[in-house]
């Protein structure tokens, strides 16, 4: 199998309680792709200036992707973020965002991009992931992520690429903001007659949920005493959530596949927050990985001990 | 065993999405009370005035709860408050509190309700909390629960009363207000240094969380689309946390327990909040409330199937 990302690659800078870090490597398809390789091949697809370098592109290759659809726009500058977050890590301020690049992206999908068996939309402008999903005619699951913007400013745009996906991936005020219903399996369910079969709600430190149709499953965010830098945290969990359902295409997606997904996604996401950037899924072990999905099952399990209740 | 809750017991008028009710019985005491008597035989210590009438008091007195020291003041008028929730059900403005009996409240604990092996310290001002702590010498565990009023304007008293309980119940906000620590895990670890033994996190709409020493749990809240009335939530699912472990005092408190716990707990507050006050948790029985910790183990189970990642 192979997984394609189209999205965002970005320089960010960000100040966390733990300091300040200036222009690091970022975006969501950078992100997505450091944790979906450790499962599948990944094509990055977006688009890059004249400051980025080699260093960078390194990275972004790392257990095997390929970079050959990473596009240099000649003259241009990368895509620029620099936010601030609050004291418990959990608002978030964006003090300056400088598209660059970005502004007039139109994703270039090589033939071997549209061939992928698997394709995410990270968070992108609607009509461009519509583009690019109709262009990949043989992927056998596609998931899509968005954003508050999009569902304001090109609502039914994003409702006609959403309609073709398998998965949608939001937070939950997204959720409730694309369907009206302030109640999040309302909305969950909601969003299942819109299309895809699968909805992930992302829920910051509280974990994440998925709703299909049959079905109903939460994982607790993993537990961790120190957290550096949230940016990032929903693309990587995107990474290892897509990337376990890659590896598993040649069969009907299971209860089992799903849930595993939401634990490989959960863990990935817990070392994306415990370093600056890239810095901690880059290095990353798989041991390491599987260890903190088994550290999850200890921490979500509970076998149910009956007892009498008085009636 | 038998458990006695010392706390607030009330009408609360409240406004939410599905509409106003208007003096329900409320109070921290009653919902908590309600749960617990699932599970074993509930005294409730607390004031109520010359209005609270003889159908109130049936409701108390539910699947055997003694009502003996509910303490009637001549004269008196029964704690008054009155609410709004947000269109989500997540926020909440207090539009009214009349303190009434509450005001001059002295809990006036009988020699029955000393003899508890089991003890929950309800949301009230910490002196009494402590007051009644010291009284309740047979008590083989003790759970407290308090509010960001008083970690703002008794503090040095509650952290007294909080040294001499097993288990500190406390919403998110709270944990870190109390601790000064912005990380969740970091500030109930932090608790366990005070004296408690067991700190468990509610979380309203995502659930709860439980930390001890040796381990780290979290279970997500029953999902419902319908959430008509939030009030006692928390409280009720104290009564399910607490009435379970009650009723394993006989052995070390095992994780199975504290976990099974956090799941009668979470089932029980399911119910509480479909209805408005305590219209469904009156009504419930014994069978509904297994079934849905039979669900919520479904909820929240995976077997990790491992597979090889690159490295």
């Amino acid at each position: 199998m192979s997984i394609t990302v189209v999205g965002s690659i970005a320089f960010d800078t960000v100040e966390t309680p733990y300091g300040v870090r200036e222009r690091m490597l970022g975006g969501a398809a950078t992100h997505f792709a450091l944790a979906a390789s450790f499962f599948d091949h990944v094509r990055i697809v977006g688009p890059v200036g004249d400051d980025f370098g080699d260093a960078e592109l390194d990275v972004l290759a790392i257990r095997g992707s390929s970079i050959d659809d990473v596009e240099r726009v000649p003259g241009g500058k990368t895509f620029f973020w620099k936010g601030k977050y609050g004291w418990d890590l959990n608002t978030r301020e964006t003090l300056d965002t400088q598209l660059n690049v970005f502004e007039h992206f139109e994703p270039k999908m090589s033939q071997l991009s549209c061939a992928a068996d698997v394709l995410f939309l990270a968070n992108i402008q609607p009509g461009l992931q519509l583009d690019v999903r109709r262009q990949c005619t043989f992927a056998k699951f596609v998931a899509l992520d968005s954003m508050n913007l999009w569902i304001d400013i090109a609502r039914d745009q994003l409702l006609e690429v959403i309609a073709q996906v398998d998965c949608l991936m939001l937070n939950d005020e997204e959720l409730r903001q694309l369907t009206g219903k302030p109640n999040l399996l309302s909305a969950a369910r909601e969003v299942l007659t819109l299309g895809p079969r699968i909805v992930v709600a992302k829920q910051g430190e509280y974990g994440s949920s998925l709703v299909t149709e049959d079905e109903f499953f939460a994982l607790p965010a993993y537990p961790l005493e120190t957290v550096v830098d949230p940016t990032g945290a929903g693309d990587t969990f995107a990474g290892g959530f897509v990337g376990y359902i890659a590896r598993h295409l040649d069969q009907p997606l299971s209860s089992d596949v799903l849930r595993n997904a939401m634990a490989y996604g959960t863990a990935l996401a817990s070392f994306n927050v415990e370093g600056f950037g890239t810095d901690c899924v880059r290095d990353l072990t798989a041991t390491a990985v599987t260890e903190r999905v088994d550290d999850l099952w200890r921490f979500a399990h509970f076998e149910h001990v009956v007892i009498e209740l008085a009636s």
